[in-house]
């Protein structure tokens, strides 16, 4: 069963015809996620659209590390991502053509589509953008997921005060170059950490307060015994150990009772949990991106064909803020 | 320097003579503790008693897993245990004789004494306990130290709702046989672990919403692959970590990614952190108590000769309950 309806075949009025190309996602990684777990599929396609349906052709698609997790034959939030369906990833599209009252060609909209160029999707599954409001690109980083868990990461589970110090993991990722941005405005010395495991030993000397967690492994050992009384720690992400590392867990120093000695909190967070709450964040940092005050990094690579080597290259530390494929 | 006050010398009038035992810590285990870190002094004193000064005779010594911590040369919650002092320990003691308004002769009083068989303190650092209120061994137990730590690590960490399932390890331990009994008050579903690894592959199996835990280790890397979303963690012991844990820590697989996954909360918590709050704890458990709703499980070890032995035995499961040595 396909997860992404591109095809209607009921009625019968030929309409436009349209060049297709899908990334199908056929096997499962064992460790590095690669263009062997993928398919590139092309057909022609003629949609012919139900009431409140839409056609969109997709511009920008989103690439993240939560991918690789879901590639995992194990269960995490939601079951793994059944193979023979078309990867899924959030989109931000462009309406070629609506049978919907809310929707018209031309308008820019975002949604679960994945990574097709194409789909005919019902109208509740989309969101329009404003291009005036926000780059529409931003709905796929500040003000899109990675935006909500940076916000709602730092801001709920982190509690930061003024004058605290925030360490960031992967500071120079989707989420992690937002939450230093937040940190900072919060009225926090920030320390980012991005790349090599070098800085290990360096961070046993820092007295952190809310450590925000984007890799797991080694830079987190070393974090975890730098934590001041009372600190709160945010797992908002463990990219050192998705590539196999669901099914057999790599070892490495217990610290659990670090945790006592400080009384740390750990919170574990899912931007799903937030969604409902996006309002109250873009009104907090709509304003920000607004007046040039956040910035919003991107790494776009250009070419659908590209996409399976993008979300690879995300484990080699080769993006620097949001991973994005324009689709040309 | 020594911790506790054993010899006034000021003053001139000779006053009654007692026979003096102290358990001196004069040597750090690297890996288990035993009679080998101790040294037994005896030796005669005099005292005299300076304005609010009260002589006192340990009649019930506590024996805990902290103290182990303690012994590490790495600073946990406050610094390593000084060698050549009179081991820390909460005692349950009567007073000989007093110069104090508030303490007579006769009076039952806690403190925290040390492993030694009398002492003169200043008024200020006992309480007086209340014989007819509840049986006096109780304020090294379950309306002392552990008892805090069961009731707040559980309702202010653990937040237990009437249904949910609460997982204790050490269950039969000091803190864990009482959590368990609190739980059940609380209307949960309680499941205790006390002794082997057995039970770890059948933990998988189990949805639990709080997990309690007092052990650390291969129980605990069970038990943290059997969470329920939002499950809250409660670090209140790791006492298969203490033996030389501390500076070289044991490896363990890796699990912060389960966190994010079930989006859990783990809390590190002491009991020291809610000394203040105790009359609210007392308000819900010495009723229970009285009553004789709430079991409090102890091992009593006769001799002041065998508080190391009964240290030691801690660490290989020989108690069920409050370990206390009754001094003869």
């Amino acid at each position: 069963m396909q997860q992404f309806r591109t095809l209607n075949t009921r009625g019968a009025i030929e309409m436009c015809s349209y060049q297709l190309k899908q990334w199908f996602y056929v096997k499962r990684p064992n460790e590095f996620v690669g263009r062997e777990h993928y398919e590139l599929r092309e057909s022609d396609f003629s949609p012919q659209l139900s009431k409140n349906e839409v056609l969109i052709k997709s511009e920008y698609i989103s690439v993240d590390p939560y991918m690789r997790i879901q590639q995992a034959a194990t269960h995490s939030w939601e079951p793994p991502h059944p193979l023979n369906t078309v990867q899924g990833a959030v989109v931000v599209a462009k309406v070629l053509e609506s049978n919907n009252d809310n929707f018209q060609p031309g308008d820019w909209v975002t949604g679960y589509i994945g990574w097709q160029t194409h789909a005919v999707v019902h109208g509740n599954e989309l969101q329009t953008l404003d291009p005036e409001q926000a780059d529409i690109k931003t709905a796929l980083g500040i003000l899109g997921m990675p935006g909500r868990t940076a916000w709602f990461g730092l801001m709920e589970a982190g509690k930061p005060k003024p004058g605290e110090t925030v360490l960031v993991s992967g500071a120079a990722g989707a989420v992690g170059s937002l939450v230093t941005q937040f940190a900072i405005k919060a009225g926090c010395r920030v320390v980012g950490i991005a790349g090599s495991e070098e800085k290990c030993e360096w961070l046993k000397t820092l007295g952190v307060d809310v450590y925000f967690d984007n890799v797991g492994g080694m830079i987190t050992d070393a974090a975890l015994t730098s934590l001041n009384l009372r600190a709160r720690v945010v797992i908002c992400g463990q990219i050192s150990q998705y590539n196999g590392g669901l099914d057999t867990p790599e070892v490495g120093p217990r610290f659990l009772h670090q945790l006592l000695y400080k009384r740390v909190s750990v919170h574990g967070i899912l931007a799903r949990d937030f969604t409902h709450r996006m309002a109250e964040m873009i009104e907090h940092v709509a304003p920000w991106v607004k007046a040039g005050e956040i910035e919003f990094k991107s790494t776009e690579v250009c070419g659908f064909e590209y996409l399976p080597d993008t979300l690879a290259g995300l484990f080699e530390g080769q993006n620097i803020g949001k991973a994005i494929v324009r689709v040309v």
